[in-house]
């Protein structure tokens, strides 16, 4: 029968068509098989996962090639954190139909940043739903072994540093949600733009890898809101942290609605989203850090230092009070 | 502020209630990490990901312990039919609430099929979700360099073989959903719940693995019906094969289900969930693979002969006629 050659299914057939171009990498084989390989290297594998849901982690009219960045630039910025080189990540596709005027865009954004990131698609499985899309990505780098740089680590003495800017993924997400930033910045489209830029477009930190693995004692990705995620380092590692808030690295037009009172310092701290590196540097290696950091084009900020204690990092505000920070950090339950 | 200790939020609390337990490889880093290490070992890794989908892979009232088992078990299928030793796996869960009725049965299963086919987990995210739940596993397996076994490989002349029975998981659907199948068998309870186990625990075969590595030329886990799999992995090859159908190998429920005339050959061959491993072994082969599936107590059936074609693989029946298969396999799309 004619009907019975070894036409693919429209599963396979959507694999083939949007996802097969990325599948660059020898160990992925076409997508064809059940599994992909990693390569044995000498070096230890960092695998990391993070999924991203509709109406949860983006909004449905979302970009569909920002929504591909961000699920893979999310997990990115975990390896970036541990030290860790891309070495290939698998994706994990719920759908609620096999839309091409969504597909094209979202396998071309993913196509441009696995490029872009040297982190090339590996594997992946393409499911049905009938609820919200669902994006999950496993990610996987390199490191040589003992290497992966943990939240565990960090010792009084050691700078907290920061690296870009704090705030701006909240605050563009509370222009898109049409909140008090929107009103304050009536004026200026522009920052509105690059906030709702930095909300849907994480900038992973990658090219900074190599100057964490080398000097960073503790480090993690700020996804949850700044003081959440120090609270976490530092619970992990058994200290604390002070830090000066006025020095908590701020974009223009952050400092613009800080400044205009549309937004306290505390929003700017426990909103989420950053994708920015948080980790703790001891002080004779801040120098080669910094160093390192400028040669990778990334700023690093010190924001204040580690301490010997358990409670709760504080933020001190420039009288050397403490900040009210009445929700440390986004949870989903 | 009493209320600024080093709490953990509602997420990590969920985490560390029902996950941390299962977590007992050293490289997931008692999940308090951002991310896991598989050790450099020499070997390569194998990765695969498979997910599960609330109303499309699993019922609502499927039991928790017995999702769980099967989100995790589709995968080590998987690991199974590519030859690999399973070393591990992360999850994402998403959840429309951290349910405790659901949770603890979902992470006591999860933890005892991890103990059972030695796959630890390594780590994970956890996420709301606003719509049906969803469980992604990604699983990794280690083989020496090289020795992944492939879908590609089948050549003329081998033997096509299949472990345990093939149909059974369809017909447990069927009946769930109080199809031909629970009429057939209104006066046997015993076989119709047999056939519903066979679609809600799937039995991966990892104690083939080695067998497979030795001696498969090619192999692939069942998992979208007979039929369609095969078209599979003879697409992958450039070849095709001839079944010999009455050679397939039934469990008494669905040969009576075949005699009593509730289904055809053809649902049986194209029903999925069957979770056996195919694979072409060469003739010389075969006697040692037997032997290596007898010590590990799995039963394997030669049902046909890989040729050098490159139409579809035909199912002949008892005269040598070829079977008609309207629908291969399931797919999503």
């Amino acid at each position: 029968m004619t009907d019975r050659e070894n036409s693919p299914s429209g599963e396979d057939s959507l694999i083939a068509r949007y996802f097969r171009p990325l599948a660059t990498d020898p160990g992925a084989f076409n997508l064809v098989d059940d599994a992909a390989i990693l390569k044995a290297s000498g070096d230890d594998v960092v695998v990391t996962t993070d999924a991203i849901v509709e109406g949860v982690h983006f909004l449905s009219d979302d970009p569909a090639d920002m929504i591909a960045r961000k699920a893979l630039r999310v997990n990115l910025s975990d390896l970036a954190a541990k030290g860790a080189t891309p070495a290939g990540f698998v994706l994990t596709l719920a759908l609620r139909a096999a839309d091409e005027a969504w597909l094209t865009p979202f396998a071309h954004g993913l196509g441009e940043d696995a490029g872009l990131f040297g982190c090339p698609l590996l594997g992946g499985d393409t499911v049905s739903t009938p609820g919200p899309l669902m994006i999950s990505i496993t990610a996987f780098g390199r490191v040589p072994p003992g290497k992966m740089v943990h939240r565990s680590g960090a010792k009084p003495g050691d700078r907290v540093v920061v690296t870009g800017t704090i705030g701006d993924a909240a605050l563009g997400l509370d222009i898109l949600r049409g909140g008090a930033a929107t009103t304050a910045l009536a004026d200026d489209a522009v920052s509105k733009q690059m906030l709702v830029a930095r909300y849907r477009l994480p900038q992973p930190r990658n090219v900074l890898a190599m100057a964490i693995r080398d000097h960073a004692s503790a480090a993690m990705d700020v996804s949850d809101g700044l003081a959440g995620d120090l609270a976490k380092l530092c619970a992990a590692s058994g200290v604390s942290a002070a830090i000066d808030a006025p020095s908590i690295p701020l974009s223009a037009a952050a400092a613009t609605l800080l400044a205009r009172g549309a937004v306290g310092m505390e929003a700017i701290v426990s909103g989420g989203d950053d994708y920015e590196i948080l980790c703790a540097i001891p002080e004779d290696s801040f120098e080669a850090f910094a160093q390192g950091a400028g040669i990778a084009g990334v700023a690093v900020t010190s924001i204040g230092t580690i301490i010997a204690d358990t409670s709760a990092p504080k933020f001190l505000d420039a009288q050397g009070r403490e900040i009210a920070l009445p929700r440390l950090s986004y949870s989903h339950f």
